[in-house]
């Protein structure tokens, strides 16, 4: 009925669309955790990432990542988009729940994605050029490629992996790639001194939570659009799942956070949401309402603790992405086998096999596009740049030219 | 047909994203208006406002506010969400225009709206404690009770009030819950002094005016979904109502301040749009777009007028919560008796009956509610921490922590 | 078949109000782009638009605009809004896309558009009273009725030329508008002087990239709702010619500038991006992903060469709106002809008729409008208004009265 697909094409337009303004939130969520003198820098980094990842995802990435037949590891369905035509027009008959066009955007839109969690931890110190370089292939390759193992219907997905939305293929696939990143890059100058943490508070708590905010609406599109259709029953429990997770990871961090430090700490609750978020995504069509609450509360003290592990491991994140992608994006992936639906023992085990897949093919690329750039052309801005702020070096402005003291 | 079911609950989901989206406007509209040293502390109670809410109206309030036959005045269907079930799948018959999950997620953004309201006027003074303690009473309990009068087929219903999307469920609820809460806190430090009123003219235009026109973009969900399905005619109306009213109030709004101030007041233009939009929520679907203006002129003349009296009555409102939200929330649900497919004198009679009860419950709770925190733990901070701010005490940080003066 | 109304009507309603949000957008890239002192003046003046705009559509702009049978060239329907009714009940079959209703809102967030890009171009130093005389006279008269032309089934329809979502109706009306304002106006102070460009960078970078990201998320309802329906192919093809143009418009302006002025600039990524998405206008439903990405990339060169050429001819335009939205509008009006379904001389012969016809209306109406206020209240505030802000003489109000140094 060419009205169903009309309307379920309607939510995926839509979700899509979501999904898309999630670049918004992430680039909010960015400059208002890190310090002014870095704003255009990561502004421009994002901007790169959502312009040139649609371009890559349009000339390879789709047909790498949906390549039809395949060995279930590597396929390619050619460069370039062909939509498929009955008699000149459109083939309708493509899927019930969206038309090639739709499919292609939606799918698009997520890939930019996991380079964009990549782009806040490495904030603040990477080089440009290094960074572009890494997108280019992150997106353009490595994402797709992993993607196509499951939603591709690769050997994971034949294996029974589930990852309803991206926990793994798009959080953790990012939150890998931001963990060899931060790795090979080292800390920002004075972040780690004489064996203590230095603080380091960003610039715009206003744009940190209008960023959270965002993103929780694009999570309406990101969840919501997973179901790849509009069927009522299902889309409506994944939209209730996800804000439950994230009402959950929020409470919980905040609390647990306070309880730990003494103090009510925003960017915990904002992580907290995040985390809860990123938490529900593999299963947010598989859980009950407490599932959901139970899966976010964790993800809150799971997020306090993983802020705390990363500098305890000398890493230095700026915009806690390690915790909220990958750590949270691994507890949602084997969330699945514990609570909802799938809950099982051999679920389990399979979602730890998909985890182990995507943590190889992930540190392994990263790691090799990061070693090689930085024996190259080098990953890291100079310590007179960093300390002058990438925003003049590379691109010889300051992102508030005419405000307070600098007003004409 | 299980496709309209579809296609209205499709609409009903994007208006539960675009209400949950109104956060962001409220938190915008909030911290613009008010002064930099309390900007985290306002958003960390929005941020607390929508998490807490949501858990809350999943665990109690849905149950409070839509307890089924009931004796018209307090009913609970019992703790948490229970879907109704058919064969272990959802009932898809529970209503023609929406799910169980988006009817529970659409009314659940609603109530987190009520606390919104309040925390704009009790701003830059309040303790945090105490507030998210009322904000836990008064959406978990008074708003969904309250609520249930109407909305859940209670006495008001049956008595045939009408508030078509929340002109006095929602808006007056929080604007008396606003009215009460200032009047037992006191005025700001310095706002009433030797017979003057001081001027606290807020830290940021632009994103206050970003908060009202999210606002308005909210208000397409808020009214639209209102109609509880997707119906072409009556969603429609509404949305055409809804903008002319909003429009109206602004230019209303902005001649009439400038008449009477002599100055392009942008603050009053924003705050005759939310009256103008406050105005027509209680009839949106039944008012002719000539209705829609009206109301919504006089709601722009309301605020000018509102704004000076809650002033003369030395009550200190940051954000003009109680001219927008309780003054004009009181003028569109008058406003049914008076324009547009209902008026009539029997209605309006109804119509203030219904004003008088929601004035009650809400006039009584919330005196109970905040004169109990006075009198225990305290309703206001220090001297010391206003002064300083409360985000340096509450929150232990500034919220531009590395910006202007404070850049690293 | 009332239920495929129903899905139209829902997604021209969304659309209505992504188009409503690109309000937002072009207030953030315009204040981002021009100085803190006149933000709230910039604010006032999009608020201004938006709300007069609505009201002026509604009580003639619209019957203006679809007249139904006229002579092509001016016809009117009549004062306000007269809904079609059958028995009492709106006439659903008006159209099986869109209700009268949500027809005359899509229609009416379009033609506010085409002041608010006036707007940025004359930013810093126009009178407000000047301008907001311009927009009720441009809104309410010269838009629609040029739009009849088109849109309105006039002259230009029946000969063919073709214009999807508008990059001539307007965007160049918009842009003819501003080229005429800037050169009425004459530059600010300090523009060029002694034969050099001075350079006014703006006050917030995040602003201005939020704005473009708000502006391309507006596109998806300014473009997938031109479609009129919400038939799945079309919509969908449009969404992606759309992103793709407005992708690589922005890389395109990237590179090619980056290889010019050897600088990673955000504002011309940002307005490569907005190049490529009003190139894409005119023909988003009838391009291929490969004639998008060929429009956008020559889009993001134009927008270089033009921004450059309108400094070079000593005019000042602080947005960039006159190579956005006049030169980009031209070149997506005449891409039409060379590339997609109805590449051909012919095609293309029509498309520059078109282009000449909406340049003579628009020169000329807004030269007579500008002229006229210049001669009698005058177009520009004062030298010395201009040097201290328009915030405080015109709004007596700074837009950040309690940040950073200002703070109390």
């Amino acid at each position: 009925m060419e009205g169903l697909l009309t309307i379920n094409n309607v939510w995926m337009m839509i979700c899509t669309a979501l999904v898309f303004f999630m670049h918004l939130g992430f680039a909010f969520l960015e400059i208002g955790l890190t310090r002014q003198k870095n704003t255009i820098n990561i502004l421009f980094k994002n901007v790169f990432i959502i312009t040139m990842g649609l371009l890559l995802y349009g000339l390879l990435g789709f047909n790498l990542m949906y390549p039809g037949d395949f060995n279930g590891y590597l396929g390619f369905a050619g460069f370039g988009l062909s939509a498929p035509l009955v008699d000149g027009a459109l083939d309708l008959a493509y899927s019930e729940g969206y038309t090639y066009w739709t499919d292609f955007l939606f799918q698009g839109m997520f890939a930019a994605t996991a380079a964009t969690i990549v782009s806040g931890a490495v904030a603040e110190r990477i080089k440009i050029n290094s960074f572009m370089i890494f997108v280019v292939i992150y997106v353009g390759l490595v994402y797709p490629i992993a993607g196509s193992w499951k939603w591709g219907g690769g050997f994971l997905d034949e294996m029974g992996f589930y990852d309803f939305a991206g926990s793994t293929l798009v959080h953790s696939v990012g939150g890998w790639g931001a963990l060899i990143a931060i790795w090979l890059l080292g800390a920002r100058i004075g972040k780690f001194k004489d064996g203590k943490i230095g603080a380091f508070p960003g610039h715009s708590m206003p744009m940190a939570t209008a960023g959270v905010i965002i993103l929780w609406l694009g999570w309406f599109g990101f969840n919501g659009g997973s179901v790849l259709s509009a069927d009522p029953g299902l889309t409506s429990l994944t939209l209730v799942t996800t804000c439950l997770a994230a009402a959950a990871g929020g409470v919980s961090s905040f609390i647990f956070s306070s309880l730990l430090y003494k103090n009510y700490d925003i960017t915990m609750y904002l992580n907290g949401i995040l985390g809860g978020l990123v938490g529900i995504t593999a299963g947010a069509d598989q859980m009950s309402p407490t599932d959901a609450i139970l899966i976010g509360v964790i993800a809150g003290v799971i997020i306090v603790l993983g802020v705390a592990l990363v500098d305890r491991l000398r890493l230095d994140d700026p915009v806690g992405a390690v915790a909220v992608h990958l750590i949270c994006g691994i507890w949602g992936t084997l969330a699945v086998g514990i609570f909802g639906n799938l809950a099982g023992v051999d679920q389990f085990v399979t979602q730890l096999i998909g985890v182990g897949c995507y943590a190889a093919i992930c540190v392994v690329s990263s790691f090799l596009i990061f070693y090689i750039l930085k024996i190259t052309i080098g990953l890291r801005v100079s310590a007179k740049e960093e300390t002058e702020g990438l925003d003049i070096h590379e691109h010889g402005m300051d992102a508030y030219p005419d405000f307070g003291l600098n007003q004409q």
